[in-house]
């Protein structure tokens, strides 16, 4: 299977690869940043391309992890160069599907891993959930196919349940990692380190891995333990951001039936 | 060294069985519920009492795990039944050392393990951070001695200090498991589990074990994508506890200098 890789961001690098590390032929990496493109497709013997003009009109698959703001706009000038009968597909959870249909595209579908990448660390895939999509069964089965080369999670996922998991990822991934940080300011306040917070919140992931999230909540706003709370409260004052985020989170943690 | 626990709770039950595992002698365990308090003092080879006039007077500490809201009222019983002279300490967060002065004690301080506890789980105690103080020199040598045998983590933490970790606390385990929760009710609005949000779940965890949290935040919040923010959040529509938490979070990102 011949892949265009289009997009040398954290997505398309650590999925480019792992894909070649699996076999599969990456034939060209595009980036607008040349030297983007060129450090990737260095490391899985691709040729990298600057202007999506040059783009190969002979791969399998066109696999576009670029940012959502730019999905549309690649996908509609790909469509006049010659690929729109090919299959194309983008790592994204936030963008619809349908942007393939809009631009001109027959064959079209979603591979989107849903993880946090970041330069610095090596993913391990084979955890990671691919969230797979396509407009036909057999271009279905095609990317499914690759995902499981990389992952033993691979999920069929339709648009509205993409969504729904893109919010979640924001949630669980983006919203606590501010609050950690807010836990390593208050901390910096009586000169202690953040590490003394780390088994506490490793414990708070561990707990869930077997229970729902719901059944596993302690605390002074479960307890409606107010002498606490207005303790807190009182604490906060320096804070007023932290402060109101702590009124909303008990709030809500109190509504929950 | 003879050790009385007050309070059979989560904490108490615990650190009872791990004090009597290296090899700290329980001379009794009280609770108000007899069962309680008949559990943990079985698994001890202990006594179990449910009164406090029955406490004995011969102990070298006694640790005081009750709700924090009963501390002040144990204590102040307690000084009048011939311990007041007797080294006493609770494993609270929230309550200030202070509590035991008031109530009469001349000897006391404050052993808090910095860590979650369900009945269910049994902790790996050699990783909480031990949160230690004492009113006098040799008291905190006591204390930390006693601390070192359960964990290799210990610390000397002052009131101003502990209160700082203790709110702290509830932001990097309460709420962040609310926000998981949070994600779970998402996700079973699309018919799916929990289960595909773990690894980027552990993942966020993971990344901050060599990073400060604010170095490892990404998503649309911090990369000011309003368009994917506003998608969110017409999402939320349905959901508008979840929706002024999107907003005040993504706010609080953006704020971060």
């Amino acid at each position: 299977m011949k892949v265009v890789i289009i997009g040398a961001g954290n997505v398309g690098y650590h999925l480019g690869i792992k894909l070649h590390q699996v076999g599969v032929e990456i034939v060209q990496v595009f980036s607008r940043k040349y030297q983007k493109a060129s450090r990737l497709a260095l490391e899985v013997g691709s040729k990298p391309v600057s202007n999506l003009a040059d783009i190969s009109k002979e791969a399998d698959l066109y696999l576009i992890a670029v940012h959502d703001s730019a999905i549309r706009e690649v996908a509609t000038r790909l469509a006049t160069l010659g690929v729109s009968g090919k299959l194309i597909a983008h790592t994204s959870g936030a963008t619809s599907i349908q942007v393939f249909e809009n631009a001109g595209f027959s064959r079209f579908g979603v591979f989107y891993p849903l993880q946090t990448f970041s330069t610095s660390r090596i993913p391990d895939f084979d955890k990671i959930p691919f969230c797979i999509d396509a407009n036909n069964p057999d271009d279905l089965s095609v990317l499914i196919n690759l995902a499981s080369k990389v992952s033993s999670n691979v999920n069929k996922i339709n648009d509205q349940q993409r969504t729904l998991l893109h919010v979640a990822a924001v949630f669980v991934n983006n919203f606590p990692n501010h609050l950690f940080h807010i836990g390593d300011k208050l901390l910096e306040q009586g000169g202690m380190d953040m590490d003394l917070l780390l088994p506490l919140i490793q414990e708070t992931v561990d707990k869930i891995e077997n229970n729902k999230p719901n059944k596993m909540q302690t605390g002074p706003a479960l307890r409606k333990d107010d002498s606490t709370i207005n303790q807190h409260l009182k604490m906060l004052e320096k804070y007023p951001d932290y402060q109101e985020l702590y009124r909303l989170l008990t709030h809500s943690i109190q509504k929950v039936k």
